[in-house]
C-alpha cells in the first residue's frame, strides 16, 4: 500500500498546515495511509495536537521512540517513522518534491521506498474553498486599510524642494512600511520584504525600498501580508505619485493599466495562463514598450503575469511563460509592469477569483488613474 | 571535487540566507566549489543579487538555460544546474539535511553524486560573531520594549470579578498579543505565535492562548520575535499575575527560578548542555515537583532546558537530554518550566552568550518574585 508522509514543521511548510491545520514550530510527522490521517507528535505539542488538529489519530512520539528502542539502542526520528509505516503495512511512500534528503535516504536505507511525488502535492490546495476564499478576501481587505494609511501619510505630507516632508521630517521608505506593517499588524496580518520603492528604486521589483521618498516620482507599493489567524495571504500592488507625474510616467502607467484589465478580461475557466501572458505582454508592446537586457540590464516587462496565493504567497497556478489551465476557484494575481532605468517604473496589481465564465476581483482598491496625492 | 549546494528560498532556509545575506521569497540556486560562492539567479533577482547578495559571482540563470537547452529541449533547473556542476569540475555536491529530495534525485539522475551533510551545514553558524550578538541584543531590547507594554496594559487594568477590566472592555489575551505584536512591529521586528496564556491554557507550553484574562492566576508571556532588518530572533518568557498569586503558584514560580539561576550558572564554554538539563530537572524535583504522565497527559517538566538562538529560532546547541557541548560564543536560552493541571504552570526564560567562565545575560527584564500586577 503506498501512503503519503510529510516530515517538516507546519510554520513554514504549507502542505503540511494544509493536512493538519495544527500550528507548530518545530518538525514533526504527518502520514495518510488510504483515507486515515495520523500525525506523530513530541511530548510537548501530543496535548495540544490532539485538541487542534484535524485529523483522525495523534500518536505519542515518545511512545512510538519506546517500541523502536526495542530494535535499535539509539532510534533516529526515521527508525521510529520506518517502524510505524510498518506497523500500518506500508512499503512505499509518496513525500512532497521538497522533503529532507537526509530523512528520505534514511528511510530508503531502513527498506522503504520513498517518491516525491509532482508538485503540488495536494492538487486540491490549487481550488480554493469558500472557506478559504473568504479568508484571502479578509486579508485583503486589511492590506487596503493599510495601504489607505500609507497614502493618508502622504497626501498630508508637503514638497519642500526635493523632499517630501511629514510632521516636519523628511519621509521615508521605512516610514511608510512602518505605517504599512503596524495596520496591518493590526488587523492580525504579517507583512514581510513590504515594498516601497520610489523612483529609481522601482526599475528592480524586488528592491524594497530605502531612504527619502521623493516628488514627482513613482512609489510602488507591493504588500502581500499572512493572517496570523487564516495563515492565507493576500496580495496587491499600486503605483503612485506624490506631487506630479511625469507625462512619461503616465504614459507608462496608461500602458500597465490597459494590459492588466486585458489580463483581468482573459481570466476565466479554461483559460490558458500562457496565452493570458502572452496576450498582456503584447499590449504593453503593441505601445512601444519592448523588453529586453540593455547594458546588462533587463528592461521592460521580465516577470510573470500573475501567480496563485494561498497559504503561499506564491503558489499555482502561474500566468507566465509556463502554460497551466485555469480553473474555477483558483485565485490568482494579474500584475504587468514595466521597468525602465531613467525613465520610471509601474506595476499594478489585483487579485481575482477564477470563474465559469469570467472572474470575481478579490481586490477593491482604485487604480483607474496614476494617483497623484 | 565536493562541492556545497543549496537550492531554496533565503526568506525561508536560514542556511542560505547565512551563505549570501540575500533575502528573495522564490528559490534559487547557491554553489561553492572551494572557497568561491556563487548564486544562480532568475532574471527577477539577478540585479539585486549582484548589488546585496555577499557572494564572488552572481550567473544568470536564464543565460545558463539557454546553454542547457543545447542538451535538453526543457531543461529543468536541476538539469540547468547539472551543466553548471559539469563546468566547474565537480562530480559530487554536499547539501544540506533538509534538501529538497526532487531535486536531489533529479540531480543523480543527471549523474551527480549528493551526499545531505549531517546537520549543521555551516557549523560556523553555531558559534555567533560580535555582529551577530549585538543583532539578537537589539531584537531582545525591543522584545523587552513589548513585555513592558503588555504589563502597563495590565497595571492599568482593574479586577471586576472573574474580569479583568481595560478601558471599560473585559481584556483578553488576544489583546495583550496585539499590543506586544504591535510594539514589536514599530521596531521592526515580526512576532509570530506570541504565547500569552493564561490560567489552566498555560498548562500545556505551546498554547498560544485565547480568551479572557483572569485575576490571580499565572499569565505566561513567551515572546520570540525576528528582526525584520538583521533576520536574527531574540526569545524570553516571563511569569505574572494580574491581582494576587495563590501560594502554591508562588512555591512552583520559585522552583522554577531556582532552577533557571541553577541552569544559567552552569552555562560556561566546555559545559554538557545534558548535564546542566539534569541538573535543572533535578533542582525542580528535589522540591518535589515530578514529571510524568497522569491521566495520559504530560505534567512537570516535559520539554528541553535550552536552545540556540540566531537567524533560527530554534537552532544549535540544545541543552536537553541530547548531550552537545557549549562553546564560547554560543546563544543559548535557558527556559525552564513546570505544568501541572489544576494547580498552575510557570516557565521563565532568558537568553544567555557562552563565555571562557560562565556566561553573559542578554535578557535585562527582572524576573527576581512572581510579579503581582
Amino acid at each position: 500500500m503506498t501512503a503519503s508522509l510529510i516530515i517538516a514543521a507546519s510554520e513554514v511548510d504549507s502542505n503540511l498546515y494544509y493536512a493538519c491545520r495544527f500550528m507548530a514550530p518545530d518538525p514533526f510527522v504527518f502520514l495518510q495511509v488510504g483515507d486515515r490521517t495520523i500525525l506523530l507528535m513530541s511530548d510537548l505539542e501530543v496535548d495540544r495536537a490532539r485538541q487542534q488538529a484535524r485529523v483522525d489519530e495523534v500518536l505519542s512520539l515518545s511512545a512510538w521512540e519506546t517500541k523502536a528502542k526495542q530494535r535499535w539502542p539509539q532510534p533516529r526520528l526515521t527508525d521510529t517513522v520506518s517502524l510505524l509505516l510498518e506497523d500500518y503495512g506500508v512499503a512505499a511512500v509518496e513525500v512532497p518534491a521538497d522533503f529532507p534528503l537526509e530523512a528520505a535516504d534514511r528511510l530508503r536505507e531502513r527498506g522503504v521506498t520513498v517518491r516525491a511525488r509532482p508538485h503540488p502535492f495536494f492538487p486540491e490546495r490549487v481550488v480554493k474553498s469558500a472557506e478559504e476564499v473568504a479568508a484571502i478576501e479578509l486579508a485583503q481587505g486589511h492590506t487596503e486599510t493599510a495601504l489607505a494609511a500609507a497614502l493618508d501619510v502622504l497626501s498630508q505630507s508637503v514638497i519642500r524642494g526635493n523632499d517630501v516632508v511629514y510632521k516636519g521630517r523628511p519621509l521615508t521608505s521605512e516610514d511608510l512600511r512602518k505605517v504599512v506593517n503596524v495596520s496591518l499588524m493590526k488587523n492580525d496580518c504579517i507583512a514581510q520584504h513590504t515594498i516601497i520603492a520610489c523612483g529609481e528604486q522601482g526599475v528592480d521589483p524586488h528592491n524594497e525600498g530605502t531612504g527619502p521618498i521623493r516628488p514627482n516620482q513613482g512609489i510602488i507599493f507591493d504588500i502581500f501580508p499572512r493572517s496570523s489567524t487564516s495563515r492565507y495571504f493576500a496580495d496587491m500592488t499600486r503605483t503612485v505619485v506624490k506631487g506630479k507625474a511625469p507625462d512619461e510616467l503616465k504614459r507608462i502607467y496608461d500602458a500597465v493599466l490597459a494590459a492588466q484589465l486585458r489580463g483581468i478580461e482573459l481570466v476565466r475557466d479554461g483559460a490558458s495562463g500562457a496565452a493570458i501572458h502572452a496576450e498582456v505582454a503584447s499590449a504593453m508592446e503593441a505601445r512601444g514598450y519592448t523588453t529586453g537586457v540593455v547594458d546588462g540590464r533587463n528592461q521592460g516587462f521580465f516577470h510573470g503575469t500573475g501567480h496563485g496565493v494561498g497559504l503561499d504567497i506564491h503558489e499555482l497556478p502561474r500566468i507566465s511563460r509556463v502554460d497551466y489551465e485555469l480553473k474555477t476557484g483558483q485565485v490568482v494575481t494579474v500584475e504587468p509592469g514595466l521597468y525602465y532605468p531613467g525613465r520610471g517604473a509601474v506595476r499594478i496589481e489585483d487579485m481575482v477569483l477564477v470563474e465559469a465564465t469570467g472572474c470575481r476581483k478579490l481586490t477593491r482598491s482604485p487604480k483607474m488613474e496614476l494617483l497623484e496625492l
